[in-house]
């Protein structure tokens, strides 16, 4: 299957974030939340970057070196939106 | 109970993420799960400062009017650390 | 000229950081030097995004459209790099 | 005098925006131009992590410590901005 390794560490996080309102639930101190909540983002982050590479070495590297000029503004316009997105999160 | 708000949207963030594993069991498309990650980016980092401003507010306030000076250098360097964090992710 | 707006900022930045060594010599607080550094923080990010629009716009839309195929991976690939380094710093 | 490496730093980054500028002038690739930008952008950020740095292990660290409840409140409010800024930059 495609994005494997992707979704194997999404389960994880999962967990993670069960684990995060667990801490809540306790009354855990906020700092320790927090941190946790940031390993988290840590995590996602990676996995977006994982996506995001395969996407780049392989879907849009086929479509630009493509016959179809409509799929290669396309493509290259989606990729931007995902890296605007990206900078401003 | 504290942070209940925040508790809330991280269960929310959990079954966000479990249509994302689903995406990609199902073959989805890159851009459509990099999408979805990326709001649950943003989901998450509301979650975190919220908690913190709830931090700031509360505790960390409360701890650097209060007697204690090694307790207002602790909490201090833990908000100092927090934000470093954040500003490396 | 291309980029003139760009330009004209980037003068006005110049001049700013004049004004912050000027505050530091004469020895202004720590956080009044830091604010005006992170102004011109922002308004460098402000040129770069500007120039980079124009980029997308103009060179890397025709590019992308055009018939010589390395071309287009050529500059696919440095779009890439730079959206990488934005997303670093 | 305080923050001399600051302010050499500066001083450099301000030839090379006048190096920039005269890219522009002379019509440079927009890609090469934007590299630099973002060269300077990550010197500027160096730049107000060292002041940032220095305030917290001198004047904040002084003033946490120091019997005035009210200029503890104001240091903590004012580096609390300082971050807040820095993580939406």
């Amino acid at each position: 299957m495609k994005h494997e390794n992707a979704l194997k560490r999404l389960k994880n996080i999962e967990g993670h974030i069960r684990g995060i309102e667990r801490m809540i639930e306790e009354g855990a101190y906020c700092i320790d939340v927090i941190r946790q909540i940031q390993a988290v983002e840590a995590a996602i982050k990676k996995v977006s970057t994982m996506i995001l590479d395969e996407h780049i070495n392989f879907c849009l590297i086929k479509a630009v070196r493509g016959e179809d000029i409509g799929e290669r503004e396309r493509v290259l316009k989606e990729i931007i939106e995902v890296f605007d997105t990206a900078n401003k999160t």
